[in-house]
């Protein structure tokens, strides 16, 4: 079994991007610039966010962050994003997610130009994802591609099991695998809720994205020997042994599924450093203009 | 076994779109208008168009047909797309395909304003589709998932098992069977060329979506007793027995497969007559802007 380090492997994406980003310097580039929008003081949008500010000094870019209150409009909000959308200093940028209940998050994130969609929400990406054009893809799914790639797991012919159907994370992740590419050309089946065959359909898995936010679903009975088992689940559960009073739980049970897999997630520090880092390199992607002239 | 009768299907909707139209003329909205661009000679498309605009004439549709020869450039198409989309008194419209060489084809696709783009391809549509959003629906799944609902086929909580990844099938069958809806609510797997368990992965099917384009495909052993069957297959195969020297073959061996089969859609008459309706549903929503405004 080996364990696959996502803390190791964004350490070494950002360093990477940080060289590229002096390399782009040195030519006379422009620095790659991020930006983002928080609404409200919600605990987990903050670190969130705070992350990512941290993430884009590491990588050598320009970062802003725009704060509004709880009680913004939409309509103001919806200007910012225009304003955004005609910087033209800001390659990319992100409204951090929830939003409060009287703003339309579907309608915040399909104001935003696609261009500059670094977070890759708008149908535009989402679109082009499944129709196999170049992208940006959204940050759960990307982080999890560059993880197989950087454990050289062979996919194609593969079957891979999906457990969840979320906009982003299940649908985007077999959406990938299934394409003409490395990594892809899997067998991908999606399953969720309303499945009845979740066992049977994970005991058949060569690789399984556990992605449904249920502490410790996948069971060792549900895993085949030798499979690679992919952790996306980060629940807080009540935990007496901790100083914060919780314990982030994954969506597998580590202790007794990672003895018969050949590569495992843990949480945290495995896919959830990817996260912040897939962000990272779509910004400097759109920087480059990459993706889109 | 129930055989899926896709030429009554298609008769029935249109004519239930004919009473759409009649109804929305006696309330003075406009006339719902398709158009379509055909560029070049190639005796299939030909057929398509020349069908598609018949059925405008059943379905109370005004048509509008252009033609482009084989030499026209991309740049004078994209102004002729262009026109379209400012056209106000042209609901929805197509780009007839496949295009000749030296024009590309996504580019084309990409051109056309998202809200008149009825034939589902634009990036915005694909992932509308994927998200979960209304969205104009490519014609042939759109036109599965009608006959599924027209059948009273489940489909929550069953196995369904796509053959199959292209852009206009495969993939988008698999998106929309997935979501939280009826069609759908499946446990979805996509198999295809470089899948090692097609034959287990049918086995288990509740339902298979037949569409990868090989003639007799799908045999009896790969068909588990009481599955749903639904063949997307149209391939010309030379045959002695026909006026015109070819027969039209499914992607199912029929005489073997059916007698398993509590549902099957026979080729020609299944899937394929729906097609051209899912285009005229289309065009019926844009008409009354059903899905932007």
């Amino acid at each position: 079994m080996q364990l696959i380090d996502g803390k190791a492997v964004s350490d070494a994406v950002k360093q990477e991007i940080a060289e590229e980003v002096n390399k782009m310097i040195s030519e006379g580039k422009k620095r790659p610039h991020l930006a983002a929008i928080l609404v409200g003081h919600d605990g987990g949008s903050e670190t969130y966010v705070a992350n990512k500010v941290k993430a884009c000094a590491v990588c050598g870019f320009t970062s802003t962050l725009i704060r509004f209150d709880d009680d913004v409009t939409e309509e103001v909000l919806l200007a910012e994003v225009e304003k955004l959308n005609n910087n033209d200093d800001v390659d990319g940028f992100i409204v951090q997610l929830p939003l409060p209940k009287h703003i339309s998050a579907q309608k915040i994130v399909e104001a935003i130009d696609y261009r500059k969609d670094v977070d890759g929400f708008h149908p535009v990406n989402v679109g082009r994802v499944s129709i196999g054009l170049p992208a940006f893809v959204s940050a759960t799914p990307a982080g999890i591609l560059e993880l197989i790639k950087r454990y050289k797991i062979e996919t194609a012919g593969k079957h891979v099991v999906v457990i969840g159907r979320s906009n982003i994370v299940g649908k985007p992740m077999a959406n990938l695998l299934m394409q003409k590419a490395y990594p892809g050309n899997a067998t991908v089946t999606v399953v969720h809720s309303y499945s009845k065959d979740i066992k049977e359909q994970c005991l058949s898995a060569d690789i399984i994205i556990c992605a449904l936010g249920r502490p410790e679903f996948l069971k060792a009975e549900m895993v085949k020997e030798g499979a690679v088992v992919i952790d996306v689940g980060t629940t807080r559960v009540p935990s007496d042994k901790t100083k914060s009073g919780f314990k982030l739980t994954g969506d597998v049970a580590f202790e007794e599924v990672a003895p018969k897999c050949s590569f495992i997630t843990p949480v945290p520090g495995g896919v959830g450093p990817m996260t912040i880092v897939s962000l990272m390199q779509n910004t400097l992607l759109a920087g480059g203009k990459k993706i889109y002239k």
